[in-house]
């Protein structure tokens, strides 16, 4: 027999590692504990198992042909050995032995090992919040979870759910619940929603839709204590009361450290510390999915980013290793993607708020408009952010999000980040245009010619955030909006100090403006407010007086006076 | 005044590149010659407008608010001149002066330049065969083009149309030419469509889908003359005669180079050549666009890739160095998409078949796949094939096509052929993943990890072609079919050396097979039968005699036995 190999975690990465390799070193014998019943399950799919999208919850845990991945698929077809109700204890790594206690009947047993993996997962964030052990507080993250939760919504006494936290999970349920006929509220402690994911202007977009279809959003808010009688019957927050029929409680995931812990290995704050090898402080202990600490490919740290993609790759990296190959995995981009009521959400790398508290000197571009030419009459609107690194222009990050197509976006920008490619190298992708799918210049390098020209000197712009606080400071500046009258009359904004000159008579009309006031140039979204610009900078105003309104009427956040 | 520039060309590099330099020195004086009337549309959109979803070919000259980008606009915004009907003759370098003649009424003239930008764009080849110059003979280029032919396709007198060449511009004319009732006839030269994108294995599902939809095709198969009396009523090919009351003649474009050609520029056969800064041999000329000849990033070679996105690109890096900056452009990967009759078909960088004719040593790989995880229920089919070279896994290009989801997947590749990344670099890309979008593990990774598994001896694979020239050569091996019996039920190969073993039941039956033949395991998509190759040798067969079929069943082009 070769050499003995205990993988403790039956999900993602646990199941990759023992089968890759068994694949690799048959002579290896492989056994994978799990200390509940379920393994080797498609954990992501459940928010569309809640919908009714998947009709059955076997369904994430078989292969594409139907064949459920239980003990025996695994025996037979992997030649990998799986012990379920099997809880790993405590790790002996002097004698190399993991003690095991069976979860349904108590015996205990021991184990031992020439290699160990961990794969002990992540459990749901519990804050020890008064009340929170009701009935009718829910968790999303183990088949049991979606199925108990189904049952729930089911059965639950009245119509009213309240999401505790704006996270993808949160955002992910809103769906099944609004679709089963919930009335929803989402709580979240931070001003806006997605805030490990999105800048706070970002989110803007993503909340208007949120509201349009009907979620009561209470964003920087807490939730205080849940009330009830045996089962939840209210939400007290700092600022309300909200009657709740059912709680879904998802802010977010721990990883699970505690054998790790114990037995003395490198802990954080993120998870169990690994080198690009994916081991341990223990060279004969690997570790990998969502109980690692990551390593950001863009701020060059640690990151917490647990996804089921990510332990997959680890699954296999740990596989190739402990077959005895030198395997590496560079780390991650925190890329993610969801899609919240039809509105599509992504993001790669890291917000501009992310880059500040990195100490990062930053430049963004906000770009909103169609996901493909404008007379293609699906073309649907994406806003898009991009935020580099000033002096160099490497990439940093992008945020995605509207109905239209984000997707292609993120990843392309995902493989730019993954080679620390800069603006001018997402110019330069030779990225797919065709009216059907894109823009001749794709929404992805407009954001980085906008970037391009910032840090070549080309224009100086405001962020809305930064305006707004012009406007709230009395400063003494014109807005030139250079849409066309037909445009205006649709939307504008309720400011005093609007200019309007529709950009083709801007050249003739110039010296009417003054030259001594800043001028924020702006348009649906900022490249006629460019053009503008660079015309009153020809025309012999100061550049220091002339400004673009970043993202122009689209991405203004504040009041707009529509009529539609 | 500052520097006079003078731009030959009107339709997306031309203008680009004038306005670009005007933004960046106002002080320039712009001119730009146009020998027609059309200036600054979208071409990339006729087949939409012969389709009727662009409703108005004006549509494609408008700016998105609907602002027509007319020779008033031109100047008004952009701060342009453009000259209408005005064709440039010839160029005395010398003197540095473009004479021009007024294609209205004849009249010629001369205007100066301190640099000249050359954006005469491409043309449809015409190859001279008999009959070609009949009425009902059309080509798609311009906006008159399009207006002309879709005029022909509403009073063509018969509904039989043939389309002449089988590229990207041929297909995506089917959905129109159907739609509008026409019998459609793809003739096209070599044995498959696509053949400047696809390799012939990867064009097969996408001819099955044509032929699905009721085009008739004659790959290869070469037009010998058009026949008619006065309009053409007959396409007599090597192989059958066709009727056509109508022929759209797409066989590609060849770059308009005459002018540079007889001003001494150094043009090849790919267009007019141009350094990284876009500069002709002559430094004070720029060349950009489809007339051109471009740098592949993959090949290091001139390629010829005309395409409306690297147009714009060539615009911006001309307009930079036209205005005294120092600006270089990469090179293309040759990335395209299009959407025929609702399959969608991508490539980047090259084929299999161009990097043999490069002489490179390639690994290939093979898989199709559903585009997200099989419990969603919109998951669709792509065919993915992935190119690496053998020695170094540099990724050398991606053919995807199908029903599903392919822009994400060629993007990506895009910036991966970009920064010259390997199939480990493919593996390791953050892609986005949630269920409504991708797999765990996305495609384009598991096409990476597949070829990482070749490079690195764990499976050796035989195409589809490969092993068809077994059977034909009659040698003695067999078939090691995995899937369940029902799969089995379903579709099956009809050969009478296949042996059916379920994956779950291989380690078990192994004994039974015999030690001594080739056995070419295969599943649906070859993902078990890479389980099932991996299990044989685990049970003592030779490594030399374990061969998979690469794509499985789903990828297999030949005979194969259907119960629906």
């Amino acid at each position: 027999m070769g050499k003995k190999i205990v993988v403790i975690g039956g999900v993602a990465c646990g199941p990759k590692a023992a089968c890759r390799v068994k694949r690799l070193d048959p002579a290896a014998e492989v056994v994978l504990l799990e200390k509940g019943e379920e393994i080797s399950y498609g954990a992501c799919g459940l928010p569309f198992y809640l919908e009714g999208l998947v009709p059955d919850v076997k369904e994430l845990t078989t292969t594409p042909v139907g064949v459920v991945r239980d003990v025996n698929f695994f025996k037979a077809v992997k030649g990998v050995d799986i012990l379920l109700n099997t809880e790993a204890i405590s790790i002996d790594r002097k004698k190399k032995q993991v003690k095991t206690k069976n979860t349904k009947d108590g015996t205990e047993g021991a184990i031992s090992y020439d290699k160990l993996v961990l794969a002990t997962g992540s459990s749901p964030v519990r804050p020890p919040i008064p009340g929170i052990d009701l009935d009718g507080i829910h968790c999303l993250k183990t088949l049991n979870d979606g199925v108990r939760l189904k049952n729930a919504m089911e059965q639950a006494p009245g119509k009213n759910a309240v999401v505790i936290g704006a996270g993808l999970i949160g955002m992910e349920c809103l769906e099944p619940l609004l679709k089963a006929g919930f009335s929803v509220h989402v709580v979240e402690k931070l001003p806006f929603v997605l805030p490990a994911l999105l800048d706070e202007e970002m989110a803007v977009p993503l909340m208007k839709h949120l509201q349009s279809k009907g979620v009561q959003l209470h964003c920087g808010d807490g939730v205080v204590r849940f009330e009830g009688d045996g089962r939840v019957k209210k939400v007290v927050t700092e600022k309300s009361e909200i009657d709740a029929d059912l709680v879904l409680l998802a802010i977010g995931f721990r990883p699970n450290t505690k054998l790790a812990q114990d037995a003395g290995l490198d802990v954080g704050p993120m998870g169990i510390r690994v080198d690009a090898h994916l081991r341990t402080s223990d060279p004969d202990i690997y570790a990998g999915g969502d109980c690692v600490e990551s390593y950001s490919l863009v701020t060059g740290k640690p990151a917490y980013v647990p996804m089921g993609s990510t332990a997959n790759k680890h699954g296999r990296i740990i596989g190739n290793n402990l077959a005895g190959w030198n395997s590496t995995f560079s780390g991650v981009c925190g890329t993610g993607v969801c899609n919240i009521l039809g509105f599509n959400v992504a993001r790669t790398g890291i917000t501009e708020r992310d880059a500040k508290n990195e100490g990062l000197e930053v430049l963004t571009s906000l770009c909103p408009a169609p996901d493909k030419p404008h007379y293609m009459k699906d073309a649907k609107l994406i806003h898009l952010k991009m935020v580099a690194e000033r002096y160099s222009g490497r990439l940093l990050g992008v945020q995605i999000l509207g109905p239209g197509e984000v997707l292609s976006r993120v990843d392309t920008a995902a493989a730019i980040l993954k080679a620390r490619g800069t603006v001018d190298d997402v110019f330069e992708t030779d990225m797919a245009y065709a009216p059907p799918y894109s823009p001749a210049l794709d929404n992805l390098i407009v954001a980085a010619n906008v970037i391009q020209n910032k840090r070549d000197g080309l224009i100086r712009a405001y962020s809305p955030a930064q305006v707004k606080e012009k406007l709230e400071k009395r400063e003494d500046f014109i807005f030139l909006d250079v849409r066309t009258p037909k445009e205006l009359e649709q939307m504008r904004l309720p400011y005093e100090n609007v200019v309007h000159i529709p950009l083709g008579m801007v050249r003739k009309k110039a010296e009417e403006l003054p030259k001594d006031k800043e001028i924020v140039c702006l348009c649906k979204i900022s490249l006629r407010g460019y053009e503008a610009a660079k015309i009153l900078e020809a025309e012999g105003f100061h550049k220091d007086k002339i400004w673009l309104l970043d993202g122009g009427l689209v991405a203004w956040p504040y009041e707009k006076i529509v009529n539609m």
